[in-house]
């Protein structure tokens, strides 16, 4: 099942079989908000902190995703879930309430490729019939912890990026309703030493470029073997820099390759910078939009290559660079 | 090879080939100090930051682990690493140095037992042929992040433990050296409302028992099946909870059950409150120590529980409780 030194062709492919996302008002109200399947009125979801919101939101994805399938918790027999939040908090506490073996993850915003690699691994490898994959993001947990509480009414900067509010999860299973997912590539830690914080799609672009270029080796693929490709949250400043970087190896996926933090919000009527970004952008964008595309008949084969900057505030205040990493998952019907 | 609702038995059963464990001073100062490839002289390890310094020993773990075996780094699949640092950037950036494809995990003080659990199912998944798996933690990074910086001089309640200084690593193979992962239990997300800080040991031995407990019934094994069982670092209070709870289930392991946190110091020479605690603390034990002690045929058969508690100090500071997980590795020669 080995097919390079990154990537696995899985045999069999796992289904991705039933998923859920729901999101934030902002994300509500963008071009792919009559999609999910709950938007939270209120940043705070009712609870009495961002961070106990975005706990609700991982929970609520999750329980929906089970009915979706048709699934009782009791059935799946791993929980996989990373987010941003320090010691992955979200996940951890909603693991105590899902009450399932819990693989704790941490890729930063490439938590959903990551989650969904190593579930269909252990569902292809035979250790799991059905696992439970979730990751989310909360535009004002994360905002705070990594830069400013929202309170304080920042300027930002042209090039930053708007956290997604929301959260995804999947069911992977041996069995159930296509997309499966066929191939995994996972990504190698790039840092080519930037160092702006607001600036993490140019962080980004260049582990986006690695994984991709090695899924295409590796598989001797080329970019229009996909529908579609798209990155995590690059947002338009990374995937401009990730299609030059492409350019260089030889790839021109222009018409097929879009990224999830620029296809979630409305450039023209919402102020995102230079788009979304966090967990929740790849989770709400593959497994609460392009799967029903897929399911729908409009794309056949997907690769989703879900993007993280793996910084903290600590680092970057010790003046370290921001390393990234990129990992990659193929969705065929 | 399901053997359970969290149990999978492995077969074929991967080799733990080659070990390494870094250590700080006060470790190498401890009974076990003389069995560390490495004690460093002074905390920062010759570094201008403490979290540089965790990162200096979590590659110099992951080098002498590959030297021992006698493994070039680019026979390596996959890196598994994880740490106790906010965005488990230890992890992240020792990945960049390394350049082999990542899996970041979140364990908290159970990434030993994690990163050994997912890497022995990569390689009998037939993904993997071997797997570089490794974990630290640091005295002075943890303390600042998770408490207080070291240099305020906080006195420390009776309850409390001393995060362990060190790294440990481990390449794990389709073939090689014994000892051999046998099996893993995977643990569930365990919360009984505990809050205290300092008092992890407590938070985290009804995980243990959780996954112990788990592990015995589904495998059919009764603790004096093993020669030895080791939790992470539950410390005196937490060891004394454990047994307390495993008794009340009828299992009553007196003679083989010890805890990492309670053997790599000296309780009458060094003062270290309640015991060690931190990811190197059964990551320095298990595979600095223990390793050696099968090989020489001291122990066939260790059962190594690492714990972790998953609470942040966001969590903590809006009154949350300490949710905690244990993961166990079946080692047997």
């Amino acid at each position: 099942m080995k097919a390079g030194r990154q990537s696995v062709l899985l045999d069999p492919a796992p289904f991705l079989t039933a998923t859920a996302a729901v999101a934030g008002p902002m994300e509500g109200q963008g071009p792919l908000g009559a999609g999910f399947d709950l938007v939270y009125r209120d940043l705070r979801a009712g609870e009495k902190s961002f961070e106990a919101a975005e706990r609700k939101m991982l929970q609520e994805a999750c329980s929906r995703a089970l009915e979706k399938g048709n699934f009782n918790l009791d059935e799946i027999d791993y929980f996989l879930s990373g987010d941003l939040l320090n010691q992955t908090t979200v996940s951890g506490y909603s693991a105590a309430v899902l009450g399932r073996p819990y693989f704790g993850l941490y890729g930063a915003c490439s938590t959903m490729a990551l989650a969904l690699s190593w579930g269909a691994m252990l569902v292809a490898g035979r250790f799991a019939g059905k696992v439970l994959a979730a990751t989310s993001s909360h535009h004002c947990s994360a905002e705070r912890q990594f830069r400013y509480p929202v309170e304080y009414g920042f300027q930002r900067p042209e090039q930053a990026q708007w956290t997604v509010t929301g959260a995804a999860a999947a069911v992977i299973g041996i069995a159930g309703e296509s997309p499966r997912i066929t191939a995994v590539t996972t990504g190698k830690v790039i840092d080519l030493g930037e160092k702006d914080s607001f600036s993490l799609g140019a962080a980004m672009a260049p582990a986006a470029a690695s994984t991709l270029i090695a899924h295409f080796q590796e598989l001797q693929r080329n970019p229009d073997y996909y529908d579609l490709i798209v990155t995590g949250d690059l947002g338009k400043v990374g995937l401009k820099l990730l299609k030059q970087i492409l350019a260089r190896s030889g790839y021109f996926p222009e018409g097929n390759l879009n990224d999830c933090g620029l296809m979630i919000y409305n450039p023209h009527l919402q102020q995102v910078g230079a788009g979304g970004s966090g967990c929740a952008s790849s989770g709400l964008v593959v497994l609460g939009h392009l799967r029903e595309r897929m399911r729908a008949g409009e794309l056949q084969k997907v690769l989703a290559v879900s993007t993280g900057a793996l910084h903290s505030t600590t680092t970057l205040a010790q003046g370290e660079t921001i390393p990234a990493v990129a990992h990659a998952v193929a969705l065929e019907m």
